[in-house]
């Protein structure tokens, strides 16, 4: 049985996102991160998967953070148990983050990243979804929900990286817009 | 010069979707495929460049089609433009898509396909957003209407598709509930 180093994936971490930052997303290679870190090849094989998952470390404890939310929140209609949901989450997760900046560059230079983020985010929306049914949410409501809630979400998570913003002022400020914006949708279905 | 045969790529779907019903997506080769609509697996990368994409074929021309309705839109606020830019591209989009139920099945089946869809509805959300800016919405009010009205046209060409309702009447089902579901967010904002 390999030993596991306390503090390695962290500096996992740190050792990609410098090497991302000096050549390139798609010059660096695995056994380059591992090397800096102090670590062989193999041994980064302990800790993630491939190239891609050292960006998004942590992110696997998300669904079921958000779902296990949604299961206790204390609202009672299924948008805003899932708002009151991703607010609770989102302040967990942002607390933990670091090199937002850094790392939102990263992914904005890859497709690859781009995609595996997507993914990410699908997997939130499905952790939503379900949980609300779970708490009585019709199929297509739980649908709809999860799949607004997620936009909220994510949004919020880009607007606190760029702005620095508190997590929460950040949410309230992407769910007032978002009422806004939705505000003049009968009008549009009218023509 | 190759020749490009008229009706190809129709075939071409058509094999595809009866083999991946018959085998299953995953057991399913480019060259049983172009085996079946009668050209060879070379010839099959002229109209497909990988065995994904004969599933989205047509799926190319959304993104700018979007982009120039939110161009000519008569409709002056960026939510109301985005809307009625899904509304009339959408309508275009169902009328020339078939088996539907059929093509959503062999997606659900896998996690490639769900990947590349996906990239599909981020491409048609980079395009509403780029836009919207031309229409002179704020960098972040286009890209938060952008994600909320894709989110809207994903859900309502679901909706279509499962149910064989109008798109229209099923976009028009959507907008209302997304309005309603942002309704409560002030008061979850507010907790």
């Amino acid at each position: 049985m390999a030993r596991w180093y306390p503090g390695t994936e962290d500096r996992l971490r740190q050792a990609a996102l410098d090497l991302f930052a000096e050549h390139g997303y798609d010059d660096v290679t695995v056994t380059q991160i591992a090397e800096r870190a102090g670590i062989t090849r193999r041994s980064y094989f302990r800790y993630f998967p491939d190239k891609r998952e050292v960006l998004f470390g942590g992110s696997e404890a998300l669904p079921p953070a958000i779902a296990e939310a949604v299961l206790s929140s204390a609202e009672q209609t299924p948008p805003a148990i899932a708002l009151d949901a991703a607010r609770r989450v989102g302040a967990l997760f942002v607390a933990r983050v670091d090199r937002t900046a850094e790392r939102r560059a990263v992914i904005a230079s890859s497709p690859e990243l781009q995609e595996r983020e997507r993914t990410k985010s699908a997997v939130i929306t499905a952790a939503l979804q379900e949980a609300l049914k779970k708490r009585g949410a019709a199929e297509d409501e739980a649908r709809l929900v999860a799949r607004l809630v997620t936009v909220c979400f994510q949004e919020a998570i880009e607007r606190w990286s760029e702005t620095g913003e508190d997590f929460d002022a950040c949410l309230d400020a992407v769910s007032a817009s978002v009422r806004a914006a939705a505000e003049v949708f009968p009008d549009a279905v009218r023509r």
